[in-house]
């Protein structure tokens, strides 16, 4: 049985699907098709989504799920005139925190995500660009400005976790590879020596690395399972013997490395 | 006067964040002080997220209010003794949900960033290194794989742009900056000619593109507004000469930029 789940928003929809796709996690049995309708922002807008939404009900037979994010009450009022089981973020939330907070809210559109300050996306361009500039062990002489340091072998994740810590929390991350070089008297390659407080390790399964590099190099030795499993030993050991703290990456999402490498080290994100 | 804001979580907390930020979006003249706590698993953590609530409660003089997408009930009624007021997302939406759709949900803890497979990992990883390999025209030769190419000038926003799309969509980004030589003729640079409809504008009010530039290199002819105009008013020409759809990204957020691409281009996301 095939059933729609809708995210509904005057804005990006990244609330509503953040949202929505935490709740759905909660039914993993269930399937869902999912439809975004971002930039809902008139009453003709809504309308449609509300046809839309009909017309999922009448196709699948049974009610489609809609999380919705819309500020505006007018715009609410007719979602609710549709034949899904609408979950009402602002409805349910809005008037007790209005009470709480003893002020009405503007009940502005598009808010969320609009740019408060240009400071805010200075400082997450600014973060981009030295995760870009210092990826890969590119560069080392700007480690002094990073806020952290992550380590690991080639394709354990350290560069999507690097940028996610830019563009979520504006942190200056700079990632270092290393290799099998590296390994041969487990000494901290130089570059790295002086920042040492800074340096937080990735690891990950030898099966999901070699998986993930013979994407890259099928039937190479860089992706051999033995190559992978004797890098990663090596590597543990390493981590072990400088106190590095570390993390296995292997069931986590991106998210989830990045907030957990937050906790870790105790760091201060940049962006709220 | 100072209040509190809590986002409590047993996962990485971002799902309470994103819905925080939108809800007091709409409270723009108070001032929240935010703070995040994340993998919240036992009864003693919680009991230990109370406490720290209740401080804050005792420290401000107000209630602190309090973002929670805790599942597991026990934990959510330990909560629920905090003198903090309480958003419970699950609370309030996961028994209707449970009713509708005929089942029970699992109640398992931090799903909701849990990989569900591999192959989505797969995915982001493979976009992330996609647009860092075809980050700001660095190679063209990739661009038949691309499922979209953002252009403009330097610093315009395209590859935190590029990036996202990447991390949150899954999607292969490219993007080519068009520089001064380029607007002479106002001719399609030749590596663009042939993949005219992946290409994606961007463009930036000249105030802002200079003290963008500023940050980056003070007092030079480039960082100029008279420079940023010039380039800016070619751009745009060029834009329409050929009819590239483009977007002003002033008033934008990374998040906006991304989803109104999405939405403008008809592109069909990799991720949901």
């Amino acid at each position: 049985m095939k059933r729609t789940a809708f995210y509904l928003s005057d804005g990006t929809g990244i609330t509503a699907e953040t949202l929505g796709h935490s709740m759905l996690s909660q039914f993993g049995d269930i399937e869902f098709v999912q439809v975004t309708l971002p930039f809902v922002q008139s009453d003709q807008q809504t309308r449609e989504a509300v046809e839309r939404i009909n017309r999922a009900h009448q196709e699948d037979g049974v009610k489609p799920v809609v999380f919705s994010t819309l500020v505006n009450n007018e715009h609410r009022e007719i979602l609710h005139s549709c034949k899904g089981m609408v979950l009402d973020l602002f409805g349910a939330f809005l008037n007790p925190l209005e009470e709480e907070l003893g002020v009405r809210s503007n009940h502005k559109i598009n808010q969320s995500h609009a740019i408060r300050d240009a400071d805010s996306y200075r400082i997450r361009i600014n973060a981009v660009h030295f995760a870009l500039d210092n990826d890969d062990g590119a560069r080392t002489r700007h480690y002094d400005q990073a806020d952290i340091i992550l380590i690991g072998v080639s394709r354990s994740g350290k560069t999507p976790t690097s940028l996610y810590l830019a563009l979520q929390f504006g942190l200056f991350a700079a990632n270092y590879p290393l290799t099998e070089d590296d390994f041969d008297d487990l000494r901290l390659p130089k570059a790295l020596q002086e920042h040492k407080t800074k340096l937080f390790g990735l690891t990950i399964n030898a099966e999901r690395l070699s998986a993930i590099r013979s994407e890259r190099k099928s039937n190479s030795k860089y992706a051999s399972l033995r190559q992978c499993d004797m890098e990663l030993r090596a590597l543990e050991a390493m981590y072990n013997k400088h106190n590095i703290p570390y993390l296995d990456a292997t069931e986590l999402s991106i998210e989830e490395i990045s907030t957990r490498v937050l906790a870790m080290k105790g760091l201060k994100r940049r962006l709220q």
